[in-house]
């Protein structure tokens, strides 16, 4: 039972050959294999157990980056099913059948990963406390890239001093004080992580950001007033598909007539779920389809521009791994849970991720929609 | 019989006046009806009436553009529905249960359309020949915003010399002569209208422009090779939603691995159809909605940009009317069938499209796709 399993290893020895990663070789992409029921466990538990083996250290590679995107790009390129990434049908099922995100569950993801300390991120995102896609097409480090895309962000917007802007999903504060100190404009912003919006107050301080610990639901009109422009960024991949249209309701009611706001997502060509990054990073997050966007925004919004840039997101996570390499030392002291399990598990989801977008797997989307109807039409940047 | 509808009488003026448009005012929108029949004759027969009744002259008004745009606006404004713009529900269900734009029927608009004099759409377009909405953010003339446009498009394209372009529905060749001149590229470029086919290949002499009289479904890579870049400008409009998935499978075909192509069609947030314009203009035609696009493509292209610039068309049609009007004793020695209804006619199509891009019920989307995986991902432009 304990025995190795020949046939398993075999398979799997027979898929990465083909994918061009060698089992112990000496390229970085190649796998050292630590533990013999490594084959066993990947080939019967699909990614979450490919995760976790690697969490477990049974096994390790000098590119892990490298490593995953190889084994994404030969499936996309035969056309083969990887038998590793399979997703089991009730995965997908629950989601089409469930609202997984409701408010009394939306928090999940907050206390798993939004509020863990904030001394983490800000080691890994750098001064900006940005956590979405930087904006690499004319920047070459991760901070140029992060103000590269709040002013992309705030161009796209055609902020101007004085307008209201409503951020839904504020994060730590990034955009928010961004937007009040380099354009002028007046901020509410709301999120539902505690840890967050008590960051978000200090980072704002001084600047007329109101920050309110707030479910997207709970946006009342008769009590913040409606807004010039509103923003999301980084945040309706924790919306859920039973939610997208009640999200964009929201929105509606909240923006002025003739306004316009600015969506920040990640998005997929096609379904997709990943049962690793749900359990260990993003819980009950959805990345949305063409599709799903298209259909929860019909006769609410007018589309403006879609702008995808999802290979700066690989950059992004690549930076930021470099980071929390650099600053493991400092962060091990923060928390006891920052141990070396959580070291390999960290490495796993920005490595993974970045193999993803690089590989075009997932995308980023910016997209621009209008209320009402502009007069003079809509003028975009890039 | 012939008298006078009272009760029609009263619908239309109560409505006009709604919309704050007077008849036998003395503002520039206002209307001048000259046939008692008119209110009678609108309000059973609608925008098809509307049309017909102006081709024939009872009516008229010195700023339709001005009137139409009014009329429009109320009913965005209202949420009323304009009994005037009802169409009928076998209109829409023709659509759905037929294939309208089959190979044997699509000649119908290159016909009606496309073959008439090329001379009369020299005197309306100017000298570049694009029929297609141009590109003003940073032009105030007719002749630049086409050059602008088309610019925009060999750069979303990343022309580079050597490379070969495929474009499909090429109309007076336009676009196949600036990008094999401007961007060095070999352009193959097919249409089905014959007088546009016979002008496109003396307007493009001397170039590496290969002119094809063919239709969309008729393009085989065996014969023709694959392209590095495809694009289609102006035509999917005739394409048709039962069409469209096809017509997105030719171009996949066509265009290599890692290849782009930019689409550039009108479009529209909702489902709609006008009869007037289908009977005298563009017989067929189809505007496709957000849903039927991203459909039509989901699979086979990663969408990479989409961008908006409807607005842009209602300049575009107004300064076409200008130069119309200008050269109308020229155009009318051309054929015997440009007498005074088609003026009226081409009159009412100009100025009537000008409304619907300025009240934004249209769009104009230009949207970059790319086949297989970018490594470097797609850089956008505007």
């Amino acid at each position: 039972m304990a025995g190795k399993d020949r046939t398993a290893e075999q398979v799997i020895l027979g898929l990465t050959s083909q994918m061009d990663i060698g089992i112990n070789g000496n390229r970085p992409w190649d796998v050292r294999v630590y533990n013999d029921q490594f084959y066993n466990r990947v080939l019967k538990g699909g990614t979450l157990a490919l995760g976790e083996s690697y969490m477990d250290g049974w096994w390790d590679t000098d590119n892990l980056h490298e490593m995953l995107f190889r084994a994404i790009r030969w499936e996309q390129e035969t056309g083969s099913k990887n038998p590793v990434y399979r997703v089991k049908w009730w995965e997908q099922a629950l989601r089409s059948a469930f609202n997984l995100q409701t408010k009394s569950r939306a928090p999940a993801v907050a206390e798993t990963h939004y509020n863990l300390s904030p001394r983490l991120y800000e080691y890994m995102l750098g001064e900006s406390m940005a956590y979405s896609c930087g904006y690499w097409t004319q920047a070459d480090n991760l901070d140029d890239a992060q103000t590269a895309k709040l002013d992309l962000i705030c161009r796209k917007l055609h902020l101007k001093p004085g307008e209201r802007l409503l951020d839904v999903g504020c994060g730590w504060g990034t955009l928010a004080k961004y937007a009040a100190q380099n354009y002028g404009v007046d901020v509410t912003a709301i999120t539902i992580a505690s840890e967050q919006a008590e960051y978000a107050r200090k980072f704002c301080d001084g600047l007329p950001v109101d920050i309110q610990l707030l479910d997207y639901r709970d946006l009342d009109a008769r009590k913040f007033g409606q807004f010039d422009k509103v923003v999301s960024l980084a945040m309706f991949e924790a919306v859920g598909r039973k939610n997208y249209r009640s999200f964009m309701q929201v929105i509606h009611r909240m923006l002025k007539d003739k306004g316009i706001w600015l969506l920040h997502t990640i998005g997929t060509e096609r379904d997709g779920f990943d049962p690793w990054s749900d359990k260990y990073i993003f819980p009950n997050g959805e990345i949305p389809t063409k599709q799903r966007m298209v259909s929860s925004i019909n006769g609410l919004f007018h589309l403006e521009d879609w702008h995808n840039f999802g290979v700066d997101y690989s950059h992004t996570l690549l930076a930021w791994y470099d980071n929390f390499v650099q600053h493991w030392p400092e962060i091990q002291q923060l928390d006891s849970r920052f141990d070396e399990r959580f070291y390999r598990m960290w490495t796993f989801y920005l490595q993974s991720f970045a193999s993803v977008f690089r590989s075009r797997n997932l995308n980023l989307w910016q997209l621009v929609m209008s209320r009402g109807c502009l007069d003079e039409g809509y003028v975009s940047c890039r």
